[in-house]
Parts: structure tokens; sequence; C-alpha cells
């Protein structure tokens, strides 16, 4: 096996052409059994095999700094720079990240897991290097689809006038995580049709000067071609075409359903289980609104790029026409459109997750708050419970968006609240909302939920005395589990459903303010900006007292669950241990 | 004069074409004595007059809806739609926004003041119409400079497979606020060279219908190209070629200095009065910023388009060369560009307003804090002394940045601690570091600041008992202020200088908690998700009592600074009451 003795990309260097095909062969077999097991990105890193073994050979990594979009398509940048025993050792496949880790290895230079960055970190690289006098080499690789996100624009637009080297790999397999959208891709078309010939190219209109490369699965095609731009003075783009899913027959058909997958059976490609179901919060939602939209053709449901986070599959979307809007990845997009949308008395819902709201920050403030357009947004996998990558966790949405002025942040504990929240929201056209939705599986509380969610009003599900728990959306579980611990301990503790994030029940809170000396929040995200703080600002110059339970303001790397609920004393028993002791 | 007749846009449609042109002449008369009396944007405005005039004549606003990009361009629009008094009656000047605003006519769809948000609204107007099965026109007009911005590169990429009616006005006076940066504007020009012929064009690269208009200051060309273009059924481009600050000669030659002006002298040009002075922190920091800069070619300093905001003029950036970077309206660039910066070894120092600093939430969450990239982000704008339009408003950058993990933010309160942060971290390796760049005139307090602001430490000012005064950056005046009143009344209150806006002195605080009943924090900024509410959590469980002075969460427009500190309760007279009632 060669694989095995590549332990850094310096040996990849004394292997013939034919070494390295096979090599390439033996690192989608690894892939393939290391995905199946594991599950991950799937269809990325299988047309990327052979553009990442020609750029480590050609480049001289870590001197030379190659910079994967996204990650999605680094596993083979992984395996290829000492990581190798994360795909071929099955006790260590999750001993590593799957994205860029610089605490992994000094060949991999950011953190990274979000879209369409590459090209302008790139160029600060390049930048620093010149102006350090250094002579390394920079390369950015990035996929058609994160091309369309609004970073990688303005950095193409400026590389265009940068002057000094800079290698932009654009690894084309025509896909975005779904089809891509914009007007780009038809000349992405063009080039790929002309072999890089057609007088139009976006990349040339850009200032850039390009090469294009029509095998890009082909190892010394790519060898050459990296060669002959490895040393130009500018930036260039080196635009490679290469198959999504190559090497496995389904993935290379159902390129969607492979951008990532689920552990998976080898031989006929069936998942092991399935991600959603009909109690997932993504399901509840696509069925909910296809059914409104039947009835309401000015109801549309948006995306940037993710349309399954709010279940709309293939069938689906398909279902819902001209009502479902997939803008490719551009969130920036996303939210303005749906504010022009509501102003026009249209009734637009946008779905995305917590870590890709990030991107919309002053969209949501300027376009949308700013005007209070009616725009409905559906913040998904926002909460702790949502283990991720240091990526991608969720945990900042609350501190990020609940602040903005002219915004309603809604937080349901059960399927029944949420869909009356998101009701409320579409039906009415005064104020801009966002409905933080539960991590968990949906569970049905089997009570109706009120259908008026214009003014604040806490619900006090049990009222009792001396200690109050405000315990908001996906944390009121906890809350009831810490209520009923108490009550064994002999106390009656209040319990509330905040419902509004960002907004006091001032009338609910001067009434718990009397007879109750201890007020407890829980909030399912970091304490800093959040929830609590809001509630021990008001209680600030009175005698209760209050203790908030939230997530630490940090980056986590890698944690477990339990662990990381037990050092932010987010346990019922740690919790109530806490409230003892504060009597 | 025919421009008094003009009550609306149906007025206009009955005059001949050399009436137009007469128009077009009394509006920049009145536009040339309003500006040279109160100041405003000028040379965009100059520019469009014809433009604004022909799209009035041709398109039946409020039904077709034209949105004005970043609004610089709509002061013609605002004389044609019924609000001709705040151009032509001196005692009127100052009754209307600078921007587009829906509460002053029905003519203006959106309050905006950000650049290169135009398209997306305009597509989610034109979306929300074919949903709804309405047939009004939807026109965006974005200057060339807003071009290179994310969210108008993100719409035009999708307005390319948008499917319906849609024009794009593009303004191309060959100018952003400086000179434009980034390889488009080479199209641009061959754009413009070629009569919009050239076989390269960047609009039909993003899959949109062309046509280009080169005397875009010709009432009659424009009548008919619009007329050409109004029925389009999918979307287009009309490119046209304007000349800002046309009619002012000095503004036709001086384009950058022309862009927004103070009142000035209509004979000479003269400024009646200078923006910035030596004692402006813009000056200050680039002042400071070349003399390290010559000192250590690794220093560099970054804009995104306002390079004024840090003091850097025409001849300031010359002298800085290779280390000033202008990546043109493209602050996601700007920001994830100064991390790469960071991560190879060179210094970047990135200078951005409070309100446009919303547009880089992600890239300072994830390009900048997840790696620690050392990039120091100096804050400007960011206060109520600096009062705004609402659109421009800064007081939301506390709840904004502060509450990203890895994030250290700084708030000096005179010359000599700001310019000791700004050393520091420019020469520290270890943090992400942002400033809040005191709003007013620079203060010389006369002491020496400490050196390192690695370690989390207020500066006790005075010690006293009873009350402690948190009184953060700008606002420490006010502490200071405050803490006098109280002496002549008897009560000696700790002043402490928190220096730290997200780090906690703890040892501080609980010493201070153990001779203080009462705790003031005052900060500059919107209370909710900001520094006050950190301290009232931390004494949530204390016998410490906790008031938080700040701003009220919301969008305030047409404030006057008295009045909104008076309903803020940010005067000393009403700290003091409040301070006596609560002790």
């Amino acid at each position: 096996m060669i694989l095995e003795k590549i332990k850094s990309p310096k040996e990849l260097k004394a292997l013939s052409i034919s070494e390295l095909t096979a090599l390439s062969g033996e690192v989608r077999k690894a892939l393939l059994k290391k995905l199946s097991i594991h599950g991950g990105h799937f269809g990325s890193n299988f047309g990327i095999v052979e553009a990442t073994i020609a750029l480590h050979y050609v480049f001289n990594s870590p001197k030379d700094k190659l910079i994967f979009d996204v990650s999605h398509q680094s596993y083979t940048h992984k395996i290829l720079t000492g990581r190798a025993e994360a795909f071929l050792d099955e006790s260590k496949y999750n001993d590593y990240s799957g994205y860029s880790a610089p605490y992994e290895s000094e060949h991999d230079v950011f953190t990274m897991g979000h879209t369409s960055t590459s090209v302008s970190l790139a160029l600060g690289l390049a930048k620093a290097r010149d102006l350090l006098g250094e002579d390394n080499r920079v390369v950015a690789i990035i996929g058609d689809g994160s091309l369309s996100g609004g970073e990688a624009l303005e950095a193409l637009n400026y590389a265009g006038e940068f002057d000094g080297s800079l290698i932009i790999v654009v690894n084309d397999n025509d896909m975005s995580i779904a089809e891509n959208h914009g007007g780009m891709y038809k000349n992405l078309k063009e080039l790929r049709d002309s072999n890089g010939r057609c007088e139009s190219n976006i990349f040339k209109n850009f200032g850039l000067d390009y090469m294009y490369v029509d095998n890009g699965n082909d190892i010394a095609t790519l060898i050459d071609a990296f060669e002959s731009v490895k040393d130009t003075d500018h930036p260039i783009v080196v635009h490679i075409k290469t198959q999504k899913g190559k090497g496995y027959a389904v993935a290379e058909i159902e390129r969607e359903g492979w951008h990532a997958t689920a552990p998976f059976d080898i031989e006929t490609g069936n998942r092991l289980y399935s991600k959603n179901g009909a109690d997932s919060y993504s399901d509840i939602t696509a069925l909910h609104l296809l059914k409104r939209m039947k009835e309401d053709k000015s109801i549309v449901s948006i995306t940037a790029a993710t349309p399954t986070v709010a279940g709309f599959t293939k069938e689906r979307r398909d279902i819902a026409g001209a009502q479902f809007i997939d803008v490719g990845i551009a969130e920036e997009n996303a939210l303005a459109m749906a504010s022009g949308i509501a102003k026009a008395g249209a009734k637009p819902v946008w779905a995305v997750n917590s870590t890709f709201l990030q991107r919309t920050y002053d969209q949501m403030s300027h376009d949308v708050c700013l005007n209070s357009s009616p725009v409905t947004t559906l913040v998904f996998a926002s909460s702790i419970y949502c283990k991720s990558d240091v990526t991608h966790i969720g945990i900042y949405d609350i501190p990020m968006i609940s602040n903005i002025p002219n915004l309603k942040y809604l937080a349901p504990t059960c399927k029944e609240e949420y869909l009356a929240m998101l009701d409320w929201s579409i039906d009415q056209s005064n104020e801009s909302v966002a409905i933080k939705v539960p991590a968990s599986k949906a569970i049905c509380s089997g009570k109706v939920a009120r259908d008026d969610y214009s003014k604040c009003s806490y619900d006090i599900v049990r009222w009792g005395n001396e200690v109050a728990i405000l315990a908001l959306g996906s944390f009121f579980s906890l809350g009831e589990e810490v209520c009923n611990a108490l009550e064994a301990k002999g106390i009656n503790a209040t319990l509330v459903n905040p419902l509004f994030i960002n907004e006091l029940d001032t009338l609910a809170l001067d009434k718990i303010g009397e007879n109750h000396s201890l007020v407890i929040t829980l909030e399912d995200g970091i304490l800093d900006g959040g929830f609590g703080e809001k509630i021990a600002r008001y209680y600030g110059n009175t005698k209760t007292r209050v203790i908030n339970y939230g997530l630490k303001k940090e980056f986590p790397i890698r944690y477990t669950l339990e662990g990381i609920l037990e050092e932010n004393r987010l346990t019922t028993p740690q919790i109530v241990e806490d409230i003892l002791k504060s009597k």
C-alpha cells in the first residue's frame, strides 16, 4: 500500500505518475470505507482526490499555503499531510476534525468551515508574504458553489487588482450542496463547453488571468497545469472540471443526496439510518409550509443553498414551485430579498442554520429590521444539543440577533408553540420576527398554544414561591426537571416558559419579584449578551437575586455533550445544588 | 420657475424635453445652494439629475418602484416627489432626511443608507409582484462603486436567473467615495470605451441582458433608453455613464473631495470649516500609523472604501504606499484579508465606522476570532455623540461584537490610552483586538497609559464607598461629572475606568462589592447585550445592587442629542437623582 508510506507531502514527490494514480485509488478506498461507517462530506471529497495529490506534488506545503475553501474538500489533504490514520484506522475515525484545523497540522493554516472565505484569506497571506519579503506560494482552492457568496465575489474582484502572486483553483463540479443558482453558472458552463476558450469569461472580467483544465480528475494533466502556473507573478485562476462523487456510482448520479452522507451500506448505497424523520422540526416545517403555501400563493420559502434545513427535499421544492427560492450560497441576498418581498406585501419565510445566520447581521439590521419588514426567519441548529464541529456551532444566535432593534425573537418549547408562532408571524405584517427552532426531536405538549405573539407575556406554567425558574426554549425541559427535583426537596418553585427571548414581561417579573428571592434563568446559548443578562439587569436594583445559566462564551473544540453541560453547571443536580446553597 | 410647479412626478410628464432640461438646471441650482449652506452628498447627486428626471418621466412612481442604492443619489428624486421645499426653502433644509425615508413619502420604499442593497431589495419587490400577480415595474439604481459589495454581487448573480421583469440602472461615474478598487472596474472602463460593445461584459457574465447609454447626462437619450427597456420581461442592466459632480467645476475635478461636503463658498469652493483637525481621532490615527509603518514594514492599514475614517487622505495614502490597502466597498473581504495578513505574521489595522462593521459579523467571528488572528479593528463613530441619520447610527457595536468569543474589545477614554492600546495591539500576536475609538475630539489626560492590555484589570481612578461608578470609554467624562456632583452632596463615590468592554476584572468587582451597596454602569451604546448587563449578571446573586445606564434599543429617527440623552436619563442631574433615591 503506497498510502501507508505517505507521512507528509514530501514522500509524494518521489512517486511516478502511475504510483500517484494508484495512490488516488487507495485514497478513494479509504474515504469510502470511513464515510460508509462514520458519515461525512462525500461528493466534493471524492471529486478532488487527484487535484489534491497534484497540488501537494507541485507545491511545497507547509511553506506554500494551500487553503481549501469551507474544508468540504479537505479529506485527501488531511490524508496526505500526516493524518491518514484518521481514515485508515477505524479506532481513530473520531480523533480528527472534518474541517481544516491548525491544531492538528501545520499544513492547515485556518480553522474554517464556512464557504466563500478562501480567496480573501489567501489574498491576506499573499499580501503579508510580499510585505515581509518572503517567497512562498499561496493557493486558494474553491468550489463552484462557493463562488456565489459575497465574500468570495468581493475577493475575486479585489484579486483582479492585486499586485502579487496568487493561485485560485476553481474546483468546478457543477454543483453546490444542491444545484447551483445564479447567472454566473451559465458562464461556467460556457467555459466548460468551450474548453475554457469562450470570449465571455467572468474571471477575466474580474481582471484575473485564467487557464482551463478539462480533465480535473487526471493527475498528469493537473501536475502539468499547476507546474505551468506555480511561478506566475500575478493572480491566476486555474479552472478545473471535476466530477462530484467520482468513483462511487450512486454518488456520481445522486449528487445532491451525496454531498454529505450518514453511514451507508457500500454495496447498495442505502443509508443505515435517516437523518430526519416525521418528528424532526425540519420535516414539520416543510410540510406545514407546503400546506400554507397551497392555500396562500403569497407565501414564499427562501433558502441560501441549504434547502433541507427546513425540510425542502427536491420533491418538496418541486411541489412548492415558484413559492420556493434557493438563491445559492448567498445569505445576504437571501435575507435582503426577503425584506423586499415582505415590503411588497407577500410573505417570506427564510430558514437558516444559526452558524450561517452570522453572514446576515447587516441585512437583518439594515435591510429588514430598520424597515420593520415582516420577514419570518427560522433559526435552526442554534443549540448545544446540536453537537457540531467548532466551525458550525450555533450557540451565539441570542446575543447576535436579539439585540437588534425591531426584531422579535421567539423561543417555542414544543411543536404546538412552534407552529402557532410560525402561523402568527406569517399572517402579521407589522414586525420582523425570528423563531429559535428547538434542537430536539419535536415534543408534542398536547396543549393548545396561544395564537397571538404581538405582545410579550410569559407563560407561567406553575406558580410557587421563593425560587422562580425562567427556562427558555429547548432548555424548558431542563427547567421542568429542576422544578421536579426541587419539589422532592420540599421547594415549591415557580416555572416560567418565557416564549419571548428579547422582550421583558415586566408585569410577570414584578409579580415574581414580590414573593421570590431567587430567579434562575436557563438558556441554550452563551450567556454574554443573552436572555439571562436582561433579567439580571431588570432585577439589578432590587432585592431579588438572579443566577444565569447558559454556556460560557468560547469556541469549544471537540467537546462531549455531557462534558460541556457539566462544565457549565447545566445538569439538574448542579443547578439544584446551587439553588440550595443560594437560598 | 418650473421646479416650483412639480408637486409630484405626474407634472413632469407634461413637460417638453427643453423644459425638462431647463428643470435639470433649476434642480442643480437648488442643490448647489442647499449644499453650500447645509452640506451633504454632492458628487453623485450632481451626476444623476438628468437620469432621475428621465426615470420619473418614463416610470410611474409610486406604482413603479425606484430604489436608489445607498440614497447618496436620491436628492433629485426627493425634489421631484413633493419634497422640493427641503431644497428650496432654507428654513426647511433640516426637516427632511438625506436618505430614502418611507415616513416622508410614498415614493421611498425603504429606509436605506448602506451601499449595495438595492438589487436584492428590488429582486424581492419583483418576486412579490409576480407572486401577487401585479404589474408594476421595479428599478434599482446603483452606482459603480457600490457594485463591489458582496450583497450587490450576490444579487446580480441571482438576478441572472430571475424569471421576471427587473431593471438595474448602473450609474457609472467611475468613482466610489474615493477611487474604485477591483478588477471589475477595468471591465467597466472597457465597456465605456467601447460604447458598451466590447465582447467582455461582466453583466452578461452574470446572465443579465444589457444596454449602454454613453451620455447619461442627456435627458432625451435617457428617456429613449428607459422607454425601450421599461416593458422588458426579464432582468436587464442599463449602464449609463454620468459625470460625478456635473455642473460644478471644482467638484468635476476634485471628485473624491466632493463626494460629500461641508458647507462651502460657492464662488471659490472653499469649505467654511474643516471636518477634521489635529485633535480628531482620525488624524491622530493616520499620523500615528504612518510613523509606525515607516519603522515597521509589516504594518498595513486597511479600509473598505472609507480611507478618511482613519485619516488617510490621498496624500497620506501615497506616503503609506503598499502598506495601505483600500479594497473598495467590500467590508467582508477587508476583514477576512486582514485575518490572512495576521496569520502570515504581518500586522493589519483595519478602521471602520461602527455602522459598516455590521457587514462583517461572520468574518469577525469565523475568519478572525475563531482563528485568534491578531487583527486590530478600530471602530469609529460608535457613539451617540456622533449624531447621524438613522441609517448610520453606531450605537450597536458593543452587543454586536463584544459577545463574539476570542475578541478583546477595549474602550480608551483619552488619547494616551488610545495610542497605548493601538501600539499594544499592533505589537502582540496572540489575540484579536478591537478598539472603540472615542467619538469626541481627543482628550489628553496628560497621564501615562499602561502599555499592556493582555490581562483585564480596571483602572480604579478614585476609591470611595457606598456608590461605585463604572464609566466606560467616551462616557467616562459623564462618570466624572456624576462623581463630582455626588461629592457636592457629601457622597464619596468610587470612579472606575473599566478599559475592557467584554472582560470582567473580578478582583476589582469583588473588592467593590465589599463596601459598595450600589454599582452604576455607564456606556455609550444600547444597553441590551452590552457592558452593563455583564456587570448586573456578575452581581446578580449578591447584595450589591446595579443600575445600568446607556441607550434604549431602538432605531432613533431625527433625534436631538440633548433630547435623547435626557430621554435615557443620561444627564448628570438625572443620574444623581436616581442614585440618591436608590441609596
